[in-house]
């Protein structure tokens, strides 16, 4: 069982889209197995985060920018802005597939985990994420 | 099949799950597919790292000590102390979910790899896995 | 549907593996579910990146090489050699394990992803990969 679905960023940043991943687990009817998410992309990714403060994802950018400057001047691959570069490394440092498990017909996050399409780019984008359900 | 269990942890350092994960696969009775580990925090995660010289383990605590030092002033979301945001950071740079193929009835792990829980707070902790194979 | 199969590299450096894993999806005529992609090496590792620009692999190359340096004085482990630490860092900051989804019988991969093996010792190294299909 496979969806599709695509998600409209507002540039870099951090978006929960652990409703969509509810929403579909629950549509699949599955009790138990494993729930693969995954971004068609090189320069977004995806990770799971501390969802209570959201300074944790504030400062997990401010880590981010300083280990990963844009325009550092050691990159060569510059087509598309002092960006280009540092979002592929960003997703290289992250995931672009995130398996989870179900467990009871739910994604089996624990109480402070949510899932981020964390976006690299400082322009909106729109990202393409497919979700794979397997029954275990 | 899914399996959930607990690992106290003593604080910060690395913790293999070898074991464990042998045990629930060998249990399972399945031949070949994939074994999914999952650790259900935002503050420890799961690492495949090399297992005949502790020193490795050893140097990568070091480097991750320096990557993102506890109490960095650039850290805005210290509630629960010097090492909370810093844990954060250092579980998304790792992962909270591997999957291994199993083979011939064992997780195929190379010769000198093993699953390790790794505990980024300071203090003990109690964590929480999930276990879910699937018969491929 | 499990394949194992070797690469031998030329030393450090990004082989693309993406016509493997296209031929093994192919040849197991499964048209959705799941590919995992498994490296049995801490001093290689699995990437997801841009297909299009060499210049990113090389950037890539470059970002890394200043985060964890060659020959570090920190490192205590250095029986290999001025690599052998780093090859592990590296190892641990990016993946062992990627899964991939199946759609309409091919890798879902994003138009520029292309999937990677990273050496990440100087030398040449031969290095076991297993891929496991499952239908979804």
């Amino acid at each position: 069982m496979q969806k599709i679905f695509n998600i409209q960023t507002q540039g870099r940043g951090t978006y929960d889209i652990s409703a969509e991943l509810n929403l579909y687990v629950r549509e699949s009817g599955i009790r138990h197995g494993l729930c693969h998410c995954f971004i068609h992309h090189t320069s977004a990714s995806l990770i799971l985060c501390e969802n209570a403060d959201p300074d944790v994802r504030h400062d997990l950018e401010t880590f981010m920018s300083k280990l990963v400057p844009d325009g550092d001047p050691m990159f060569i691959h510059v087509n598309e802005g002092e960006d280009d570069m540092p979002a592929h490394v960003r997703s290289v440092l992250t995931q672009a597939g995130i398996s989870l498990p179900i467990t009871d017909g739910r994604p089996g996050l624990g109480t402070w985990q949510s899932l981020y399409l964390w976006e690299h780019r400082l322009n909106p984008q729109q990202r393409q994420i497919t979700l794979t359900l397997i029954a275990g």
